[in-house]
């Protein structure tokens, strides 16, 4: 996002939310990712597992966990026993289905208390270039994908937000988090469309639509449900040329994640806390 | 949308585009509407036709003109030489071009003025019960379906935009309206959730993505972009509950798009000139 994007974003979470702080906590006992082996789902276990107080049961998940693309994920967790490999592709509905039973026979009754969708994919095609395939693809991955997880995760992360004794919405009791983008925003699209990536930013226009109901649908459960936006990130996604790394978008997402209260369910923010317009 | 909503919409086309005044013309030589058998596509023709100043080139695409459900459209048109029917289905690449060529033959190098891309599908499902399928379908027809006959009649369109001696954006220039809908507002959820609609709002957020994106892409080629929010209209899609006739709809709807200009190209607009947002 340009500077002139990110000038129309209020700041609500304030500078303590900025990549230099000490890394924060989430408080969550229970996380799971999906999209883990590489990015920013890679670096988010990365720092969940070396912050002051990491999850007791950290499920990180990927298409293909033994894989050739797995193996820095797996070299990462293999001094960790809190942390469980799961294979889930969340273009598949079985793999989904799977991965929900088999948490829950991890969690032993006790409950997700973080849900982060992360898992998406990015192809920069113009109006002209963009392809019905293209338009389709970006669609599963990125708003099918993350509706499916939740549906399948709702009640692990429903019996999370009863299980504690917290009133209040956060990432320490329920939540789902879906890693949205501010390409995803058509309000700030004039300040973004240096890459015009038309079917990446209708999935995200249509995911963050998919959070604000999920935050409406979800509240009374005791669930908060937000978007964020991680910055343009050093990623194979966002490539080499961003002016992000992987490691202050992490931490300002961590940051943000561990300070949303009921205020900020059903928002737009990013990785700075600044909210952002849809 | 709920009063609460309306009242955040802001008025920038004033009581001019009430549904109560004249009908007014959109001074377009050609239009091309589809979904034209029923609904807010029937009544377009219907009040088109009988304008003051009705399109010299009316098209009225539908998947079966020559169908059981097109015979209120075949009896419409029956006495008006200057409508064509055309056959074509938004989710079918193949008989998108097909029209495409058609209507390019039958206007013999005018170009094409207004592009309304009408057609679309509605099912009311919440969260837990929308299947991929769902998503899928609605993501095809009310979203895929627009971008696709977009690129087919562009070069008709960037035609129109040439030909004439006119400067500025307008619907009697060149213009794409996607029929969208405030349900597709982010912002408007919360008023508006009466109804979940998941698969449909998430399609209609993309729509207005979509929308967004067309109108800084073609801005250059003079073609005017805009969605526009009909209303909750009785329909067999908005049912008998809705509270406005098609009558007032579509003539908010005409009133509306005559008075469109560069200012408005790429906004979410109302049947009666309010500018919703994102």
């Amino acid at each position: 996002m340009s500077s002139e994007g990110a000038s129309r974003a209020s700041c609500f979470l304030g500078r303590a939310a900025q990549g230099q702080e000490l890394m924060a906590g989430l408080g969550a006992r229970s996380v799971l990712v999906t999209g883990a082996n590489r990015g920013i789902g890679l670096e988010l276990v990365r720092q969940l597992l070396s912050s002051p107080d990491p999850p007791q049961h950290l499920f990180v998940c990927s298409r293909q966990p033994d894989g050739q693309r797995g193996q820095e994920l797996r070299t990462l967790i293999s001094n960790h026993p809190n942390v469980t490999m799961v294979k889930l592709d969340v273009t598949d509905p079985t793999t989904i289905k799977e991965a929900a039973t088999y948490v829950e026979g991890h969690l032993k009754g006790t409950g997700l208390n973080v849900l982060i969708n992360n898992a998406a994919i990015f192809t920069d095609l113009s109006l002209e270039a963009a392809h019905p395939e293209d338009m389709l693809n970006e669609y599963k991955t990125n708003v099918i994908g993350p509706l499916l997880v939740s549906q399948a995760f709702l009640p692990l992360l429903k019996m999370a937000a009863k299980g504690g004794s917290q009133k209040g919405l956060s990432c320490s009791r329920a939540a789902i988090i879906n890693i949205s983008s501010s390409m995803g925003s058509v309000e700030l699209v004039s300040h973004t469309y240096i890459k015009p990536a038309v079917p990446y930013r209708c999935s995200k226009a249509a995911l963050n639509m998919l959070t604000k109901c999920q935050s409406l649908s979800y509240k009374e459960d005791g669930i908060l449900c937000s978007a964020v936006h991680p910055g343009w990130v050093k990623t194979d996604m966002g490539t080499q040329a961003a002016d992000l790394t992987v490691d202050d978008s992490v931490r300002g997402i961590l940051s943000v994640l561990s300070k949303l209260d009921d205020r900020h369910s059903g928002i737009l923010v990013n990785w700075k806390g600044e909210k952002l317009p849809w």
